[in-house]
């Protein structure tokens, strides 16, 4: 962004404009005032490919090293309010210390996300392994992290599970679909009557024959099972090409099953990109029907907005930093879709002007009224070049080793 | 296969050495014998690309030459037991006649496949038409293919929806989705006891940015919304590439709501080849989840197996053989996995002996099990080459012009 | 586009931030000026899928009605400056007269496209087929086609091939790539000095095991050992999911082979929508491409921006303009790309920088500068109002029955 | 294996059959007792996935162990004559020593691979990195296994390139070609004559945006520029999902640059399973296509037949058993393919008698020309039962601890 930008004349060139296009900007304004983005502790580890991890220099090291970091996010952005964390990534001996360390930072501790797949016992499975013996460990497990929930002020245990088989014939597919259904209504009873079950598919990887769960029909089947404390868990990386992820976020919307999303991007797999960088349209879209959903259901909408990215080129908080931005952004555009001529045209079968509802609402250059928002929040006009300039990569650099 | 072989001596010698191997033999020939697939009546009839359809000499012109050639199938395979029909592509005035040809031909009519795709009016959708005239003229012509059905004396009612949208913002997601539940309601309720409803997904084709009815996940809950009666057709070429076909079988055989197959192959998308032809080991693996589910079921299990296919290059009747020797073919090794052995290795994790179990009976040259069924059952040991040699091919081509 | 905007101001707005960002605005109008697509007389005429052509009211019937819609795309736009036709497909007595007509009303005709694969004798190829006899009559069908080009003062002959086999050991893989070779050496041997045979590329369809030229290597092998007046022309539904696209523009513009595209866009597979209706992020990143190679070289690439659509849901005519302003702001968007930041950033390993570079390119809104061009080329504001204001496409529902 | 087959009696049935269907079984046979595979040092090491690498009991942590595992593969099946390295993995003071190690254990050292992705300066790439001082240390590391080659007495530099980049703009595609070409055409001018450089291609990981290698197209036009001593190496993991990989394999033999194989399956992405896992009937046709170019050969072809997999589930030398014996049979299948027959059909344009010659040949159980050529080879009749009955694993997991 240009430092000679009158953003003022530009955000009342947009109001007018917006206004005379029917489009109201002051519930844009505030929808994007309280939007809220979770980022995942995990994110300002080192982390890697199968082939190597490259460490970077001011890459936290400890859970309260990763809570200064996503309280960066939190100051440039304003609405990066909680962090996820990873129980034993995150492992302290003090979960109320963790959770007053997070306060004082001005963040919450959100989701607690157990860890599945990194015990040797884990190998063939956790909560669908063949074995009881591990099947029991891993709930065990889960139900440690739900006592840390309730420890850290967490509501959501958001579950995703490594497990499958390689080959064919490795395990009996139906078994392994009992057995988690069973594991899954063991550890639902566990929950507070507040909390929430979200549970994550994914198509593959780390198992490269079949995943227990995974596509969201599976977890959708799983979720309807348990009851009403369980949701889908849509993470944009984990289908298949060519899969309308819009489609499944409106559906399950629709049945009220979304809990939440794990938010990056991917040109080919589970490529953990920074959100937005392979097809911003896309991620528009998905947001277009989150805002639809709001504005049936009066404005507010229970979903848990997550980011879950795999920072291997880009610095950490940087990447951090450019996801919540285009959350914003694919959020701010999605508010602004003149949803009447939108609805008149679909009942008009007018293919074209439908879709140019859509089109004229992503071209939008948000930034005037993205700035003005983030005035309100007392955060940085232009978050990104403001947390480079701040020195804070360079210090961590130093202090961290 | 060679004329020379002495099948009696190699029959000999494969049930001597799958009973040294712990194979019960005569469950797997009794099996085969009472093995049944239909073929699609629009299998015998010309067919083609977008680009272009080829005329082939002797294709099917009316619904009895189709009645024809599916009964040559059977003829030559004895397990092709019916034939699939399509409303209006098999119109008659009188459906009563048409089944009792197929009975004189020795088939029956099976599943009653309503055109909802067709139709001018049907250009934005059918069940989940925005316009409300559209979708009572689509249940309309359902609702009269379950009459066609009481007069055929079909049970099963396939539905494949082209329904969806070409461009984001052309149609609501979810409205679409409500309009199909509805639609979806209104035409159960007029099957009657015995009818069942199979609903088809598919990924995407004919429309290219949201189908309304995508994936498993989709139709699965439709049909359990529906009630005991519908159930959920896979296609084998619906998919998205990487996606675990067998695994579904086995989750919908789990839940019971797998009503049935159309059978195929596939390479990059819905390409409609002979069952088979691109990765023969996937249909043997799909087969191994039925003979499972029939193992834990007393020996039955009630799942329509159709073929459908779209033959651009090969001969019509030659192809629709090749498929169902390969259905032969698939049903037959999974008969000969030693299931016993199959799960000790399960329950031991060993992953190599557990594979090599079904490496072993996919390895199984099975000719000499099926000629011996074949014998059995009245027709040539080799049905392909039987019928190519029959002569029924060129007097068709001269019969039909 | 609201009508009550201050286009002047909004244009002076841009060019001021732009300026200030170091970026030369006239250089980018003077491109735009100068920026010419090329739009396909089949887009305008009736189309479908291989489920149903759905009729369009007033889509053009002959020739000279596709002449007739693409000079309305040229009149609302101002860069439509040419039309591909197709042989047979637009087969006419005099060709001097074609290109009269298309000179009367403001467009030249392009490229010529032969059609090999809707003759009965293309069954299983044109110039790849195992019967010399085809090959010979598919050659002289091209040699023809060049013919016309002399007539219709074409330069580009644009060649696609359905070649291929539907089925393993259909036939031989290397003797079909050898035939090919000879055939087309055998066609490039008819071209005039001045002419360009311009090779397409297909992943699949219709052919459904192999297609003889089913990538950029096997078109890029061909064309280099065809001659200088060989190219490789890129069909952006082309491609295997995850394929880098602009990488292969790069890599063929680095090896002075990229002849032209086919712009559409896909979400399956050949889906052949609207240009950047699926990706628009996709589409600027190979105009960045693009942009960088024209700088390089003086401001002028030798590359022809075709479109192919085939519109199903859309009007045609809508459709086209649709297409024709996204490939003006995707050329617009790259053309304000600060490529010294861009250089430095990536020299300096910063990939986050680098990569907003792209994004702040992305972001902007550049309609002030398409309305300024738009101006100065004398056409209106908006092109796509404009044409749905005019009443063309009723009246010529009317006149084409 | 059932240990009371007469597989003399079974072997001599086979025969008889084969030859009254008019194929040579003792062409087959000698071309089978000449068969070589090579396996990789780095597939009897832990190995694992992004999230986690299982230890597994025994599996070999040196150089020289890994040797040792591959001479029990070697021992068990008689062809995996030669074990390809893995620089720096098998860096050792004495390559001298660890050649004749090799030689002692009846095996011979193969490929040379260099690493260019696991050291800290490779972060953005290697040969083609934007720093030319990590681009000369990654030629002078490939260079060093040049002169370890000459020590192990190898042939074939193995080359992949992990180099790529995660982001659009990150760095300049064409740029990247370009230093990519002078940093290959380097190393080239180090070869000796008698030696070959294989370059890999891989469509994506662990660059997730672009990879500078990313089909062969690309390896193709990098060693035809390079000179007669580059060649393709095809992995089958590497590809783009539907890419038919027989054809590739065809036009690179047909262009003399098919330099080898790394063989393994996958189903999703570079999955690096058994080969033959997952579909082994297309290993069966990439087979076809090899000996139908050794036959044109003269019973002779330079090709690399390498595995290269990653264990993560199964034990590391059965799984390499495994996979070597997929190669035997897929080979053998191949051999037994009645060329004559498959020609004249492919003349006729007779798609279905072609393809059956395919599929009789595929369906042959070959197991009893197996039992012959180990016999003859001198190895095991049942090679994966006799290693798993040796006690070596065991003997190894106490061993290495």
């Amino acid at each position: 962004m240009s430092k000679t930008t009158d953003w003022n004349a530009r955000y009342r060139m947009l109001v007018e404009e917006l206004e005379a296009d029917g489009v109201q900007v002051d519930v844009a304004r505030e929808r994007l005032l309280r939007q809220h983005v979770e980022t995942p502790s995990w994110g300002y580890a080192d982390s890697g490919t199968r082939f190597k991890v490259f460490h970077q220099a001011g890459a936290a090291r400890t859970p309260f090293e990763k809570l200064e970091d996503a309280a960066q996010v939190m100051r440039y952005t304003g609405i990066a309010r909680s962090v996820a964390i990873h129980v034993p990534w995150d492992k302290v001996d003090d979960y109320a210390a963790l959770k007053r360390r997070a306060e004082e930072l001005g963040i919450a501790i959100g989701a607690v996300n157990p860890n599945l797949f990194q015990d040797d016992d884990y190998r063939f499975g956790s909560l669908a392994h063949p074995d009881e013996k591990v099947r029991k460990k891993a709930i065990a497990h889960v139900l440690e992290c739900i006592d840390i929930m309730r420890q850290t002020g967490s509501r959501d245990l958001s579950l995703w599970l490594a497990d499958g088989t390689d080959y064919p014939g490795q395990d009996d597919l139906r078994a392994r679909k009992r057995r988690l259904e069973e594991s899954l209504a063991e550890i639902y009873r566990g929950l507070d009557p507040h909390m929430r079950l979200l549970l994550e598919y994914k198509l593959f990887e780390p198992a490269f024959y079949s995943t227990d769960v995974p596509d969201w029909g599976t977890a959708f089947l799983h979720v309807t099972r348990l009851g009403p404390q369980a949701y889908v868990l849509v993470d944009l990386g984990h289908h298949a090409h060519g899969v309308n992820v819009e489609q499944i976020v409106a559906f399950l919307l629709d049945e009220r099953r979304l809990g939440g999303f794990h938010f990056n991007a991917r040109k080919y797999a589970d490529d953990d990109l920074t959100t937005g960088s392979i097809n911003p349209y896309e991620l528009f879209l998905i947001y277009a029907e989150l805002a639809a959903a709001e504005e049936r259901n009066g404005g507010r909408l229970d979903v848990a907005y997550m980011i879950d990215q795999s920072h291997n080129t880009k610095p950490k908080v940087e990447a951090t930093i450019q996801s919540v931005v285009a959350l914003q952004e694919a959020y701010a555009r999605a508010l602004l879709i003149n949803r009447k001529r939108l609805e008149a045209a679909q009942q008009a079968q007018d293919v074209v002007a439908a879709e140019e509802e859509l089109l004229k609402a992503f071209r939008r250059d948000v930034t005037p009224l993205l700035v003005q928002v983030r005035r309100e929040l007392g955060v940085p006009e232009d978050p990104l070049e403001a947390f480079r300039r701040s020195g804070y990569a360079e210090s961590a650099a130093r202090a961290r080793g």
